[in-house]
């Protein structure tokens, strides 16, 4: 992930002034609420399928938990410096309390991986426990960092 | 792919009425256009290396094109039936005309697939064509199915 990142920042530092414009930040903010458009895409079905509102379907479950691990090591390529301004509901926490945000981030990654290696087992049983803990991870990182 | 369409349209087909809703439309808008958000944000670091404007980064670009790869696995479980009224600049003929759509949208998978495995070579010149290869299914699909 930090190569994607420092790539991002090497995009960024194209500009001839060796300051990213505005237009760069917007891209920043654009690209990190894309993933979590996606995130909350593929999310949504697995929560029905979990809560037992439509059936579950073990192979288009591990699918969508395999789409929300891919999307999830990318959300955090958004969230450069300086973008914290614009059309963003991201607190300036994130970039104030950068270490914490990391932290959290990395815990939804992590947890994201693990549910969809637990989601190839087809046993709603044992994906139940795994997939409430990332909805954890999103509530509260939402509370840290995002405005409602 | 066909699992997690199905999933969706599943998940759409909840509804009181056996109907999906304007939401639901909406939602697969978003996602859709969240994919393609997230493709443009790493191709664009993936032609300024490629066309030499930012150093190339080896390990930046395969990252690129593994995440590009990934999203375009996830790109056309937006376009369910339906949703081509809207907020969306898909044309009409993306259902009217679904085989040529597919047709070219599993072209775009497969080559970006192969593109993200070429990438883990470090090999620009060997990344290059296939690089320019995607570019073209890019421009294709969307002077067919993309309105201005």
């Amino acid at each position: 992930m930090k190569a994607l990142k420092m790539a991002m920042i090497g995009a960024l530092a194209l500009g001839v002034s060796g300051v990213a414009t505005a237009d760069q930040y917007e891209d920043a903010i654009n690209y990190r609420q894309a993933a979590f458009t996606l995130i909350k895409g593929d999310f949504g079905p697995m929560g029905a399928m979990a809560k037992g509102e439509i059936p579950f379907d073990s192979k288009a479950f591990a699918g969508h938990a395999a789409n929300v691990a891919a999307v999830a090591q990318m959300a955090d390529n958004g969230f450069i410096d300086g973008s914290d301004m614009g059309d963003t509901k991201a607190k300036a926490a994130v970039w104030e309390d950068r270490a914490e945000f990391d932290k959290q981030m990395k815990g939804f990654q992590t947890l994201t991986q693990e549910l969809a290696e637990v989601a190839k087992s087809g046993n709603m049983d044992e994906i139940k426990p795994k997939f409430a803990a990332v909805g954890k991870t999103c509530k509260s990182c939402h509370d840290d960092f995002k405005s409602k």
